[in-house]
């Protein structure tokens, strides 16, 4: 039986964090590697809103840090599905921060994340398809299609420059 | 004054962690973010032996995750720079996960990572060039130049997806 | 110079997190602290956007966990201020989990918070008053009034019963 | 059959906690949710030795932070059972910070929580009730019922600034 | 001028840990190194409790794990100064799990731990002599200053084993 | 049946770590209970890699923390097997802390740890017998056996010292 469609704004999933001392980098700004784990997050939430099943991360591409964060600040990320695939769904996240004191806030990062619907036997499940509403919905949607492409061929090149680490110990 | 051109393998960090049930996600396996924060932390490292210079993730590419991680399990990331530009590095990393009990290892996700090196005042410092000594170590270079010059003609593109979410309360 | 009112939605905050096991207690389900410390963070927010000031806690009352989070749900924090006093706001906070198999979410957890402003010495700073513009946010306002005034005479008893610790050692 | 009555002292449990910059916020000072976490902990854990049942936080009223807390500074918690009732216990914790270069210290949190005490299936078990030996245990109890019937009619009015989130996109 | 000389009992430290998921190891104990940083903490309070100074571990020795600690357990670390050097404190610490369902409670880890004194500028700080006033206090005292000397002994033999990683690649 | 002898290069295990503000102590170095974490972790990492079973921590020894790790410094810790025991294994940790602007780096930390390895049942296990290639892992096994012995003599005298605790609160 085919899951009915659903709309991509179903997906919205929004998740405000506050730069704390425990969240930076040497340098006193947000330390790119907890914006990262909060972009999987934030994504995986709209993901698993679109199918309702567990997901898992599959790739991420596209990530940009357009700006940097400073500690006191108010990050704010927002995720939805862009595009749906038989069993997994692409996934865009923007990342803006918020001075508090003025309430000026910038694009600071944005992501494309690849998730894989899971069942409960962990086996892949169907994804329901995207209803797209508007031409900025379909063009979202066109391009992700395009983009895993492109991906999926360059996927296969990965073996190359992993070689150069056939001669490093495990260790 | 020109700096000297450095080997690719003086870069190298090898990051070995273990999977505690605090890195976990609910399936009982390594949760993709902390995957990600410990996979900018390894190629932070490694860009930052090759320029000297504190660095900043300027962007990320080509992350696969191609199998999962059990908790229990030891993961090892290694890093290496591929290819330089005029202030900016690409490094690659690549995490195997190992079953403790058994020895056995596999590739579970690699990543193309960009850099940028920062002087002390805060702006772009140049960084020394590589010295690309094999083959392998020429091909990685000249994909990632490849690489970079698509990713750049895509980079202008993103504001298109991201208008889709203008609509919604920043709140 | 008399600040200009604002309107209470100006201040709203959405914070959505998802329950990993580095969150849970022993009974697999959201641990307590981890709540607080989320619905301070969000409340903080909330209180920040209305004043564009530096915030501190100043008192927590009326929490109340109404039903269990499980490890792998979803959990949607939503903040807005309620009622302003001279340097201070009153601000709630409630959280709703969200089964993420089958988007059915419930109250579990809401709670008033009191934050003070504070300037740039750290003194403190007077605070925009409110727009009231709907019965409900009238009411709201008058209900937090009411329960201020009957905060800070319950405070003044806060020293009876810490003075049963007097004999123990401080440790 | 019923529970022998046990001393309030006896559920006495002292917690240490020592600032570091992972536990503060932008102002340098320990970061209020953390240190509510810590309350929720500190209280759990005398509700705990009250009833040895596995116990869960209800809720928290009466929490005052009276003066910030520096990094470097030592805190103290102390908790006790203030009161019991069929099911749950009143907690009072207060908490202590220390310079710790001088040895100087005052009160900077207290706060009142209510545990409920969980039998091994989950369900609500019986707590010993509390043997009240001086005038100041005996005041705190009445103090605690009193506050009890208080917060129980309050806790219907919940419902009402609630509301203003309802027009709130749940997201 | 000479510091007066302190009582141990006064440096004495009490710290309660209420074990979470997050602190435990895929055996579902509590993670060793959770412990032993645990430990640090509160022998570093003891330690400044008595020199009121800041202070910074320089060793730890005679670290016995007797039994393992569940998740769920209440865990109490103890923490006295044991002997007095010219800038520097020996001080023990105790562990001690207890089954919160019935109250029971076994010693699980001890250790020996030397700390020493700093002054505001970095350089080392006198620290108070210890009054030794029982035979037990004054046993703790000589066996703490024969201990060290065997270990300052012991550690000219360090660099031996450190040469097993010289051929190993720092990265 | 006998275990075949392993090479005790086998069981190296290099752990890079960053040090971020979230791993500092209030002067901005890394924290030491941190530090004690992580040789933990990598040390236990070598003990499993040489046994092939799960391994938990049962003493440390001869920790010496020879200098300060400033944050942002980069951490390599590095472990291997020096000797085994009928089910035990002790393990060698070698810190050393570069500054990345320069690359120079220093010993900062050694230890000497202690593992038992445990079946699938939690009992014992034998580990397999460790292959001595050269003069000095012979001294370093030689050295680890003596040092055994008198850890042993010493454990027995612990029960002294943690006398001066029994008239301390549990609490």
């Amino acid at each position: 039986m085919a899951l009915s469609p659903k709309r991509a704004a179903e997906s919205l999933a929004v998740m405000t964090q506050y730069i704390l001392p425990s969240d930076a980098n040497p340098l006193n700004a947000a330390f790119g590697g907890r914006v990262l784990e909060w972009i999987d997050i934030c994504g995986a939430i709209a993901a698993g809103r679109h199918c309702r099943n567990a997901v898992v991360t599959a790739s991420m591409d596209e990530l940009h840090f357009h700006a940097g964060i400073k500690v006191g600040w108010v990050v704010t990320l927002r995720s939805r599905v862009l595009a749906t695939f038989k069993s997994s769904m692409e996934v865009g996240v923007m990342v803006t921060a918020e001075n508090p004191l003025t309430g000026e806030h910038h694009l600071t990062t944005s992501a494309l994340l690849t998730f894989v619907a899971l069942n409960s036997n962990g086996g892949r499940a169907l994804v329901p398809q995207l209803l797209l509403e508007t031409p900025a919905e379909k063009a979202a949607s066109e391009a992700a299609h395009a983009g895993r492409k492109a991906r999926l061929e360059r996927k296969g090149k990965v073996a190359e420059w992993t070689q150069l680490f056939d001669a490093t110990p495990q260790g």
